[in-house]
């Protein structure tokens, strides 16, 4: 726990990894320290699993799957109906960062304290968690009944893909080296890490209203805002975090001499930009009312966690 | 076009290939010698679309739509129906030869008579390629209104995962070198070619039917048998076969020591083997009558085929 994050969002942190972690878990069957259990889930291909478990079980932040139970929240969802798609986000965001992690990618061994996928199993066995995470993500979310369950599941097809995060990704790898300016590096930003988190927002969101309803614009301007200042803040933590705190390997970006924030526009300037995003992302909530305090106070810890 | 094929057959090939190209190229808002069309859609990363399409366009069997087609028309749906999951798992299948292809898993320089698209591009690009095509064919999947669509993607997803095909790629892989005996061998071809194929018969039967109607059994029971018939046939082609007609390396599984049905029961056995799944994948065919004949004629077809 975080000093500067309010105790209602320490709470609603706890819960919602807790929910996601066990709607995870029991994809797997795996109920830890409960050995009464007997019929656990067959693996058709025990080393595929555990690769899968390795780079989805490993901890992390949970972020995602925190907006779409905040999101869906703010808009009257109830818990239940948001598990699915808290679930399928986060095994999307794992999967990427399986992929990303990979020697032709970002080739990196570490990856929240642990070896990365490649590293404790193999490429072969990398590569294919990373697909079948995927695959994961569209059978839970398609596993249960929803109205709006096409509409669920085109939302994050569409922020996943070519049009969202591996768009962002193929973007970063092309950047490398090059000079982009601080709109070419929000555009790649918006695809690789915003796609995913405006989907969450609104995943939780079409969880409880239709997709015309104008409340979901007001979270996408607010997850676009959060989004953008996340990924500023990653990189100035890459400048002043230590590895032990952040879980990968601090000062990565200049040794790849990779474009960021803080390389363009300074520390200091970086802070800055990112602060405004927070006041613009809290200013977009105003359609949503008191319900959406917490995802005020989430703005504001975006900025000020130290991993 | 080839000889041993029924003329009926050979007009639903080229109606279903010819749909289905429509559909993908559509994707792309590829109009191929339409200059006129000025509105083509804005990749966002074009060299990663251009990865996409190599991979997807580049011709092959269309054997999976020409199944969702066939499938779909003997319970009576509507080709406008059927499009989308015959597009959806068509770019399962194209994403998945590209990540077979890779160095780190089978490391294939050739397909379909192109370079791969680690070769023709660079390994993140294949990576990130296979990756938005197969967030593409849920887009398209659920892009559709269907009253089953969550029982069209949750069939597609199993399938693709770690219950189906990337399962068989695992088991595939952990296979090389060592000693399966057949039943291991059939095993982990159910998994990586097999439950694709299943699925692309339940796909398109779901499109006409509840997923309780019992013709959808004896589809799978006759879509089980044609695609590990496919498969002992793909292994006697590399045997018997040269690399032009086949559009990839011949003799490339005895290089590599691979296990295969020819090695395991001598060509004789396998071509035997291959002859009684064909038998048995017609008689499940029994309970859906006249409308199923074109799908007896593939059957046939299928070990008939010279690449």
């Amino acid at each position: 726990m975080v000093a500067t994050q309010s105790s209602q969002l320490a709470v609603l942190r706890r819960t919602s990894t807790a929910r996601v972690d066990a709607t995870l878990a029991a994809l797997f069957d795996s109920r830890l320290d409960d050995n009464r259990k007997l019929d656990n889930r067959q693996a058709v291909a025990p080393r595929l699993e555990a690769a899968m478990r390795h780079g989805l079980l490993a901890g992390g932040k949970r972020l995602r799957p925190l907006l779409v139970y905040m999101a869906g929240h703010a808009l009257g969802a109830k818990d239940d109906a948001l598990d699915a798609p808290a679930a399928a986000i986060e095994l999307i965001h794992a999967y990427s960062l399986i992929h990303d992690d990979l020697p032709a990618m970002d080739d990196d061994d570490l990856r929240r304290g642990q070896p990365t996928v490649h590293k404790a199993f193999d490429e072969a066995s990398a590569i294919l968690a990373g697909d079948a995470l995927q695959a994961l993500a569209f059978e839970v979310l398609s596993s249960t009944a929803h109205p709006r369950l096409g509409n669920l599941v085109y939302t994050l097809a569409c922020a996943s893909g070519r049009d969202g995060m591996v768009a962002g990704q193929a973007l970063d790898l092309d950047a490398v080296g090059g000079h982009p300016d601080v709109d070419a590096l929000a555009h790649m930003h918006a695809h690789k890490t915003g796609a995913l988190i405006v989907a969450a927002v609104r995943l939780g969101g079409l969880v409880a209203v239709a997709d015309d309803d104008p409340r979901l614009n007001a979270l996408t301007r607010y997850a676009a805002a959060i989004g953008l200042a996340f990924q500023i803040h990653d990189d100035i933590l890459d400048v002043t975090g230590d590895t032990a705190t952040l879980g990968k390997t601090s000062g990565a970006d200049a040794a790849r001499a990779k474009p960021t924030y803080p390389s363009l526009l300074g520390l200091e300037g970086a802070q800055r930009k990112a602060q405004s995003l927070i006041d613009e992302a809290i200013a977009a909530l105003a359609p949503l009312g008191e319900r959406a305090a917490p995802l005020a106070d989430l703005a504001h810890y975006m900025i000020e966690r130290d991993h």
